[in-house]
């Protein structure tokens, strides 16, 4: 369906995005950019193929998911400076690409016959995948873990996909709910500075 | 089998605290000792059935399999102070959970029709790989590799496995013995303060 | 083919001895030192069977695939100051594994049915990913991402074999191209100092 497919590339445009500007940040060369931008994209989605077993994962048999995240990367590779600035709105882009893969991840893993825990699970996985193996690339702990609320909406709108589709609704509609579900909450989460609960006193340990 | 299941969700448990309490002394928020937890518990599991082809792992497909560890994060979120100063304790749960997975993944292995090598091997993968992501995932070098007696046990009470079903031994017998060399093992290592060897000197390098 | 065999076997020899002296210079124990040589010989292919869906992977069905980087890692153990001395000639040996590996991972990817540019790519991926995996292991981020022109190379060396099969050349023929045009670039580079692009003052991010 093309708009899914679209959404899908913008998706993986943005992500790819945050991947390039973390390499420029460590200093990386070209190739660091482009790889970085393209695991920061397509990581989720292989992480859950993989996964599943619906191997090779669709981007390698369509080149557009690979051309998307070569594209970011050599953007941000020629314009970080202006996309460095521009951090509120590529977050706001970043939010969009978390609510889309966790419906897309969710839907396919629901379609492959999972049951419905695990499909909501790997709809998260999908969303946040490709952000932690960009982190563990870089060298870095996964932010995912650092406090700022990004995988509990991603995992909400997987399990509102979820709960929707074993209800037996239409699939587009379950589809928004679960998207503007993830989105909105991880707006206010960013507006906001919702945070995750971290340990009591973790002194004690 | 009711009793390999009850072997396996102990291990997978046991593996859970382990890699929630990781998370908590990493500082790391709710959400972070969740998934320390589950790929802890279940990291060794999914490596392996990816490797031999067998996806969805069988994790996916058990809803059990995905409640233990999330109430294992849940449960050392929760009480860290007190299992941080349980650690005797949790070490010896530990090795239980290395025995039962080493057994349970060359069983695995080799019923897929892999050759006595890569069984064993997969066996010792099993029982060690989520520890390694857990160290991965939050960002230090896998502790499997430093000094401790570890991965060695695990390999033996696979190759017991492997070289038991070889000689067309009953398959409980075999079971019970590969677990008790990598138990035995393990708990003499960690009692003796047992050291892998180290390379000479390697200041020339 | 014999041939093909017996490079393979020799860029999974060299890349083991790379992996081994790694750990080494991390004071990693024995264990470790054959960890990190056998995920640095057999990782890139295991990563690129995982995800063409080709499991379990070669290496896992013939004991000369496991036998190999055993060997390397217990000669690297014992005679780590040597091989470190020799860094040029193993340099030189690791140019021909990545010649090696990316002909033989784009000849599998390309057989398999993967078009031509994702087949090119994980060419690539067999020939990086070893050491990508060796490097996230021993807890720095990947020197293929720092400066020194590798992946390159390797990209190039694909790309030549993927277009060769397009156009119904010979197969020995274009395998015999792509190793040669990946093995020349990547020498003259490591002799020349060649580096690979990076971002312009990144101060300003």
């Amino acid at each position: 369906m093309p708009t899914l497919v679209v959404l899908d590339l913008v998706g993986i445009f943005v992500f790819a995005v945050s991947g390039g500007l973390v390499a420029v940040r460590k200093d990386l060369d070209l190739f660091g950019v482009l790889v970085l931008a393209g695991t920061t994209g397509l990581g989720g989605g292989f992480l859950r193929d993989v996964l599943i077993g619906a191997t090779p994962p669709a981007a390698l048999a369509d080149w557009r998911y690979l051309l998307v995240p070569v594209g970011a990367g050599l953007l941000t590779f020629g314009y970080h400076p202006t996309l460095g600035r521009m951090e509120r709105t590529v977050n706001v882009f970043d939010a969009c690409g978390l609510a889309v893969f966790c419906v897309a991840g969710a839907l396919k893993a629901y379609d492959v016959g999972l049951g419905p825990i695990p499909a909501a699970l790997l709809g998260m996985v999908t969303a946040i995948g490709g952000g932690m193996v960009r982190d563990l690339l870089a060298g870095r702990v996964p932010v995912v873990f650092r406090g700022e609320l990004y995988a509990i909406p991603a995992l909400a709108g997987a399990t509102a996909v979820v709960v929707g589709l074993e209800l037996d609704l239409p699939r587009v509609g379950v589809a928004l709910v679960g998207a503007a579900t993830c989105l909105v909450w991880r707006l206010l989460a960013m507006w906001r500075g919702w945070q995750a609960p971290t340990p009591a006193t973790s002194a004690s340990v």
